[in-house]
């Protein structure tokens, strides 16, 4: 047996999550039914991130064991040839040590949402970023984003369906900087908690469109209450960039 | 009558093209369409750059004339609204003098080639670059290009559709350059022959792959003969980004 880590792209737009299911299909499912596609082997194949439906991702990790001897290109080349047309690839494959784990192994987990902040409906980038018409305040977001830096309860930035044992984790890093009609907001943590960086981002909007001020943030993190803080945030713009191990 | 420059977004891959066609819906067919939706007034939009079926634009630049008096505002509205949910929006709307001419004005067309080079078949850039799964070399590609800058005969770079009077044009500027696994090639002149680009980046990609020489593009371009130069580049990768006036 040899355990491989892939990295992965896709369009969640295609897919119910990472996640297998019974009501959809998974990424998850897809990659599963690959492997067995090409080896005969039923496989689990365990993901970083339990990426919600819609969601994308440029970066996510998981791994797979196998019994049939490959090398890691022809690995890379037959998984990819057997997700077609799912719109999920393998970018990297690389064999890995048997304690090495997708989900329990990873340091750091990188996501990235996007914001399209024009008067114009979205064309190009329909369902892969969040379009916002009227004028929000990259400086502003990137301010209230740096009260949630360190190690909170944010209970109040946590969906209702959240299975995390604690609501305390520690945000590593978040930047919130405009390029040109575009609003990136990179956020970094060891984990996060269900719909945490989506109800982060509906939170800055609201300061972003100066319906909130600024130290509100700290009240809303203060109140361990969902219904303090901003509505979720849509998928569309949501990516899973990268993972640390 | 007042006479509206409008910066047009598209997604190629919905159109058989800009121009207006008996077999296949065009942008200029959506635009115009829209405009008779909110205005009841039949109008002939006329565009800078009559794009290819799968060409996408960022930066096209069209005009049109409409006697219903209305606010820049309202007309940018207006013409969204109607265009759903065909992906062509307009990004911004001016008023311009009668005498404007999208097409006869324009002084530089500006176009991005957009090449994914990697071994994982494209998920999110699908139909949006062109995939290149051998490592191509972008500074062999730039250098060529370089050689091709100024007022030559384009024959061997022009498609047996093209309608141009003259096979000689102006290049005024080609760049290559490699963003990690993207290589985007940057071209502007005043204008074009039909399939030009896109015939340049075949034809660049045999250099970039170290099929043909460096030197071998000035053969190409001094045989004035299409068999001469490389494969016609897919439509993917193509952006028409900006028009000068």
């Amino acid at each position: 047996m040899s355990r491989f880590k892939l990295t992965l792209e896709y369009d969640g737009r295609a897919f119910q999550g990472w996640q297998r299911q019974k009501n959809g299909f998974s990424v998850q499912e897809a990659l599963e039914n690959a492997v067995h596609g090409f080896s005969g082997e039923t496989v689990a194949v365990q993901g970083a991130g339990r990426t919600d439906a819609g969601v994308h991702a440029t970066g996510q990790v998981a791994h797979v064991d196998l019994d049939k001897p490959m090398s890691i290109e022809s690995l890379q080349n037959a998984i990819n040839h057997h997700l077609r047309p799912h719109p999920v690839a393998v970018i990297r494959a690389t064999q890995v040590a048997d304690d090495f784990h997708a989900r329990f192994s990873a340091t750091r987990r990188h996501y990235l949402y996007r914001i399209i902040n024009r008067r114009a409906p979205l064309v190009l980038e329909a369902g892969r970023a969040w379009h916002l018409p009227t004028m929000i305040e990259a400086e502003v977001m990137h301010e209230a984003g740096q009260r949630l830096i360190g190690k909170h309860d944010f209970t109040s930035f946590r969906s209702a369906a959240c299975q995390s044992q604690s609501p305390v984790k520690t945000l590593d890093r978040i930047t919130v900087r405009r390029v040109g009609d575009e609003i990136q907001i990179a956020v970094t943590a060891r984990s996060f908690l269900h719909h945490q960086v989506r109800n982060i981002v509906g939170t800055l909007k609201m300061i972003g469109d100066n319906k909130w001020p600024v130290d509100r943030i700290e009240e809303v993190l203060a109140a361990q209450n969902r219904a303090a803080a901003g509505p979720t945030a849509p998928a569309d713009g949501l990516y899973l960039t990268s993972v640390e191990y």
